[in-house]
């Protein structure tokens, strides 16, 4: 299969850029590996909706080998990539070196805590299906823990859930929380009252969505607050602990917290020893090719790059996307003038990100959608999120699944995925679990006894 | 809503026996709680599907308070259960105890190594979503560090799946996991050819499916051998270790080991204290309850129970719902009588278990039926198997979205779930994942370099 003469790309990455490049690579006379730390690809604009138990992993995520299962001319390495010998045009794995003649670094980026780490156990971010699923614990287990604390008397059970982040993903976990307490719970439990949870989403500046014009970004406060959300704009967040989150020197209690605040590149961005920015991101050419190196690119979240108007390409699908099928065809058409004749590297075009517009969900028919000159919010922008969102899903299978289940939450209110597995430890919860099992304080005292007398 | 006037029946376990139990018992003038250690009612003849990458835990698994939604009587705790307090009429639990006047205990079973808990970490059983979810990591890890390793140059990666049990469970783990290997993983891997991966399935007593008649068994070992399964009966393991099985003194490579050969009750059986068998399920009487306590019932696979012909009652579905509808039927009627005039424990019918056929699944079209005098084989008693479990299947929503995964699969050849979340280490994997991500024994050399030469 493998042949010196042929040519090979090496793909470090299978998020959107890295998908898009392969695939759009796939019908070139090359050899392409690509390498990624997961088996799968995920599809992460609905990871929030694995986070709120509305689908499930297996319905946003695509195996990468079922993918590239028709190109023979792509192979699937899941490994983890330790580090680049640029020079000698070798990605390096535990395993072994990779050789390429070409390489796309589309390692993507992860959340990150700004040099406070220690708050991580506090409050998970979302940008792994591993990360959804301890989210979706988290939050799950509060309802059945307070359902449990009151049902034995004791009516101090907190139900609070702080989102620190007032981005598009932030505003989703936020709503889509509120949805939940108000519409999916209700007369589901006998004890406490779901609707009545308190949600606070705290952004630093002055607004939420603060990527969007103004009017949108106004039109999402308001359909935050008509869905139960607490917004407090302008407010920093000092200090997260167990069972609270500061806000200057208030202090919130928080049965939830989730991280929906900070990004920070892959440390691969680091590794291949070029310029970057403060986010960790390389500064690539135009062409997005790494200085000095035009057979070395980065795209997608892990690279830095500025529109015509000086502006910063956001770390959007969109972008990643664009970039991926940009540097795909770059390579394909310098490697059939290489048949042809010579090569120039300097002849290359300019990557130009089109944009088709933004569009970010609130909740149950409440969204908003920027497409330049004009603005939609409510029913009609969420109509235009879905239909985009299942379009582009990965997979004619998780399409119809996942078409199903929104038609089924959206007639019954339900949501299919509340699962709680693995630990049923809280962080912060006043009757500490583990120490509660132990002592008799609270083992003696009867459930529903108040009721009795 | 509670009210001391109305007696509280206390039902410990949601599985097939507590829930169907709740379900009969919810419609009468009771206070029932639901304890559970899940906040999920797991549908166990399915979890076989999750672990070979067929179907989403969250389609398998329906919320139990939202099985209970409407019946404003019943009450769902997420608890574990630590002890009963028999003459007070107590259950405990770490928020403290729970006065009932029926107590139904359906605490069901999982697996056990008989007297081999240290074999536990290199041979997973199947009882609860979280094995599932290990299992399938497993599998499927195993798939890819083979493809690492061989495109590495090392072609000594080992593929060797052992299956310890004949019975049910290890049947279709053995017949799912061939099926796999020769079709859903076909086409997808450039360097390892997962249709050569050799599967074992061991089985101590001399037939596999020992429930079933001769006729059945010998049907179910030939569609095991049709599938590349190599079937050793009358084989007892007498170790297990990282990367290897041994059968009596044969050692048997095994890339990942999967265990389906011992079922114990679970422990609050003992904790009744009440005389149990030797795998620890409560003797209980013909009407179900437990010698001397008219108000406490033991019913599934937690409860020791013989049919008219002396046999033992099977662990498995049928019997546990029948159980507890006939469990809820009496305290009913007892009830009812209660309020008319006096109660007599002494007039209660037996239960009998109405055995309407028994179904186990292979493959792909494999499976047999046993209904008394009739024995189906094959792809007939396959559609009857699926028919029989779609429609058992809690929730409309699982009974569509299983319906087309298996569609999709029929047709494809697919899996739709193919994850590998949380840990990338496989016990025993030839190269030491850990070890050689520190070392550089193998990151120096040159993946795909024998191709180059």
């Amino acid at each position: 299969m493998t042949d010196k003469t042929i040519p090979r790309v090496v793909i470090v990455g299978a998020g959107f850029g890295g998908l898009n490049a392969a695939r759009a690579l796939a019908k070139a006379d090359v050899q392409i590996t690509v390498i990624d730390r997961k088996n799968f690809h995920t599809f992460q604009p609905l990871l929030y909706q694995v986070a709120t138990a509305g689908l499930s992993p297996g319905e946003i995520a695509a195996p990468i080998r079922s993918i590239f299962r028709a190109h023979k001319n792509v192979e699937v390495l899941m490994a983890e990539v330790t580090g680049f010998d640029i020079a000698g045009r070798m990605v390096e794995t535990p395993e072994g070196k990779i050789a390429y003649d070409y390489l796309i670094v589309a390692a993507g980026a992860s959340h990150a805590y700004f040099g406070h780490d220690d708050w991580e156990p506090y409050a998970p971010g979302l940008k792994t299906v591993e990360d959804a699923l301890e989210i979706r614990r988290r939050v799950l287990l509060a309802f059945e823990l307070a359902e449990r604390q009151t049902a034995a008397g004791d009516t101090s059970a907190p139900l609070n859930f702080v989102v620190v982040g007032g981005g598009p993903t932030g505003v989703e976990l936020a709503g889509t929380l509120a949805e939940i307490c108000r519409h999916a719970l209700t007369h589901e439990f006998r004890s406490i009252d779901p609707a009545r949870t308190h949600i606070v989403l705290i952004e630093g500046g002055p607004r939420v969505l603060a990527a969007y014009p103004d009017d949108l970004s106004r039109s999402a406060l308001e359909q935050l607050n008509r869905l139960g959300v607490e917004v407090r704009t302008s407010t920093t967040v000092t200090q997260i602990e167990a069972g609270a989150v500061y806000a200057g020197s208030t202090r919130l209690p928080a049965t939830v917290v989730l991280w929906a605040a900070g990004v920070a590149a892959s440390p691969l961005g680091k590794k291949i020893g070029a310029p970057t920015d403060r986010a960790g991101r390389v500064l690539v050419q135009p062409d997005l090719s790494v200085p000095g190196h035009p057979e070395l690119f980065v795209i997608g979240d892990l690279a830095a790059l500025k529109d015509e108007k000086g502006k910063m390409l956001p770390g959007v699908a969109p972008v990643a996307i664009q970039q991926g099928r940009f540097v795909a065809k770059l390579i394909s058409r310098e490697l059939s003038n290489a048949r042809a004749a010579s090569v120039s590297h300097l002849s290359r075009p300019a990557f130009h990100y089109w944009d088709k517009g933004s569009l970010a969900t609130i909740g149950r028919a409440a969204a908003v959608a920027d497409f330049g000159k004009i603005h939609i919010s409510g029913f009609m922008a969420w109509l235009a999120w879905l239909f985009v969102h299942i379009f582009f899903l990965i997979g004619f299978r998780n399409r119809i699944l996942v078409f199903i289940q929104w038609a089924w939450s959206y007639f019954t209110y339900e949501r299919g995925a509340r699962l709680i597995t693995g630990s049923t430890y809280l962080p912060g919860w006043t009757v500490d679990q583990r120490a509660s099992s132990r002592s008799t304080d609270h083992a003696s005292q009867e459930i529903h006894a108040a009721s009795r007398k």
